[in-house]
């Protein structure tokens, strides 16, 4: 497989941009040389890179593309509203429209708002729950994901310290941990702020314990602080009314995002009567924010998810993706590990604390034509048929014999 | 004119909204009542709200239609662009296109990045200079508008004191307060945010004066502190390469956003080579940020804005409308007061501290068709022909002489 344009256009990239590609899309966090940089156009479940490479896709644009590139129903939605017109200096019925809609989807929601990106409202969230409280505190999960906000970023560039003074952070599924924190912060903790599971990346992915998510509840009741779910990654992939009824947590905020409207720019966040007032008191807005096209493109998506039951389908084509793969293993003597829930799997070789045969393999299945991460957990989507995932275990016999072979 | 749809649909959206309209829409920023509060369809300078009502618009969507609603040429651009595929695993080549054409355009501009909204990279940009500096402090104008970021937000819900910490605000052109506050935090100062000139809300528009300009170079390069631009409002209306280009700025960073895509969704921030590699060590990322379709947007309303030299264009617009409107005025015996640049009038009636009679004439030029905000300043769009924009005075003409009537 070549990849000499995408190579190419990197350089030209380097000249105009720092880093050459910015954000979690960057070459050097997946295996440079090895895979594509750029892509070119995509449907279904296949998109084809600059170079002309074909590949059966796991990673939906990190998410976003719960029903496949270019779905018909979504962007003839989305392609009307544009047609009518595009950010007004008003709204439209569109965003009441789909409020109602998300209020009736999920249990304890009785409002929503929206935003352009997860980290938008993740951000807005925490400061909500300041507004409620009165209090500063924030506490999360140690390496969880929610945006680029200095709060919260993985990177280390621009920070300073007070950027963080009140965030304070404790290891996924350690009930001692966090009841020490909101007891070492007692009367100062605003919020807790969770992801569904825990999906690190350079990592396994961890479901939680009943006895964490119990700990979740209890606490934030006992303490007053408001739990908020960041449901960016898993919302409506494991269930179509939001992924605390999966595990059940007890939010007061959720935020969704990514399989909102098939990879049109929308976030939400919804929360309790209780709060709305103290919500409308934190200012939310951005200049495209009122635009029509991706609220169809949402309100389209969330009908085909109900619909359809997409998060039964995505579980049912990940539980034949993972098993297979895993057989694959078996018959090839590679150890592999698979952890997260099958709708978002992650599997790596097992043994391998420096990531570097898991690399290997991805870059096999690349070569392949299946497109892996190695270091982030993947997504199936409904526009996976079973005879893509046959046909993609087909081509990973083929990368894990060559890869083998290699090493014999 | 009635408006029993828009009260209806709010009435609605109050039941799952907090506040039923958040943000910089909100009717009650504009004239309750007397103001359509949801958009139904534009098209060019017009739109219609959801009770059949008709304007000639002079708001674009807060700033961003530049071209009017529905730009053919953006449209098409944007929707082959889709049609190929949205938020791939990787950019597309359109990403290093838009950073190459912005380098281009952009006399001082070495490299560029890509958000979805104005304040992804106002905060961005602050957090570059700290990395460039080692330095906390920000300096910015007082009441100059950033975006919703804590750092910034004109809202009051939600903070705490350490998000501004290190925010310290002086008042636009004023010269000896900007050097006292150098000064006061000699050596900790990372950059100094401005706006190419002032447009705050509920206040005349004002133009930078050349001293205060060149005291902004002076003092910047003086004190190594990097000066950011914030020209998401202004961007690509005064002059087709950059505000500071029109008024002298020698800025460092600077941010575009509202015209840069006639209303898809995306913003930019440009630098020099002297900070790439500090810019690539500050993480920047989103959900949707590799989208192909706003950028193929942003190279088409670019290519636009150069060919036609649309800033001229809406400069003569504006003058017309500005001219025609003050001497409605006269005419009248209504005092009326203009202010900002005419691509980016403003307009209020003279001696009202209160903006009440601005609000009456505001809700009267919308009674007439002419949708006018009493508190922000307006945009010209290119999709005004002068045939409009003589129609807009001649129901400005009935609407003042209404208002006058009413007041005898």
């Amino acid at each position: 497989m070549n990849f000499a344009n995408s190579q190419s256009l990197f350089r030209r990239a380097a000249a105009v941009i720092p880093g050459g590609i910015p954000g979690h899309t960057t070459p050097a966090a997946t295996v440079p040389g090895s895979v594509p940089y750029f892509a070119a156009e995509g449907r279904g479940c296949r998109y084809r890179d600059v170079d002309g490479n074909d590949f059966i896709d796991f990673m939906g644009g990190y998410g976003p593309l719960v029903l496949g590139y270019h779905h018909p129903e979504v962007e003839a939605a989305a392609t009307a509203a544009r047609a009518r017109g595009a950010v007004f200096n008003h709204p439209t019925s569109l965003m009441v429209e789909l409020a109602e809609k998300l209020t009736s989807l999920i249990d304890f929601a009785d409002w929503a708002v929206f935003g352009k990106n997860g980290a938008d409202l993740t951000t807005w969230s925490i400061m909500v729950a300041r507004e409620v409280t009165g209090r500063p505190k924030i506490l999360k999960i140690r390496g969880a994901y929610h945006g680029t906000a200095a709060w919260c970023t993985p990177g280390h560039g621009g920070l300073i310290p007070e950027d963080r003074a009140h965030i304070h952070d404790f290891p996924f599924n350690d009930v001692p941990a966090l009841e020490a924190l909101f007891a070492q912060h007692h009367g100062q903790v605003a919020g807790l702020i969770l992801t569904p599971f825990h999906h690190p990346a350079f990592a396994d992915s961890q479901l939680p314990t009943p006895e964490f998510v119990a700990a979740c509840n209890r606490l934030c009741q006992q303490h007053g602080a408001l739990q908020i779910l960041d449901d960016v990654r898993c919302g409506f992939r494991l269930s179509t009314d939001g992924s605390h009824s999966v595990y059940g947590y007890k939010p007061d905020l959720a935020v969704y995002c990514k399989a909102l409207a098939n990879g049109h720019p929308i976030s939400a966040c919804v929360g309790r009567t209780a709060h709305k007032a103290a919500a409308s008191r934190v200012f939310l807005t951005g200049s495209y924010w009122n635009d029509p096209a991706p609220m169809a493109a949402a309100l389209a998506t969330l009908d085909i998810i109900v619909r359809d039951n997409i998060p039964a389908r995505l579980t049912a084509l990940g539980e034949r993706f993972v098993t297979g793969f895993l057989s694959l293993g078996e018959k090839h003597g590679l150890p592999l590990v698979a952890s997260g829930p099958p709708a978002m799997p992650y599997v790596r070789v097992g043994d391998d604390p420096s990531f570097m045969r898991t690399q290997q393999l991805c870059a096999a299945a690349v070569a392949h034509g299946v497109f892996l991460h190695p270091h982030h957990n993947w997504f199936i989507s409904a526009a996976h048929a079973e005879a893509d995932i046959d046909e993609a275990l087909h081509r990973l016999d083929r990368a894990i014999h060559q890869l083998k072979s290699l090493h014999r």
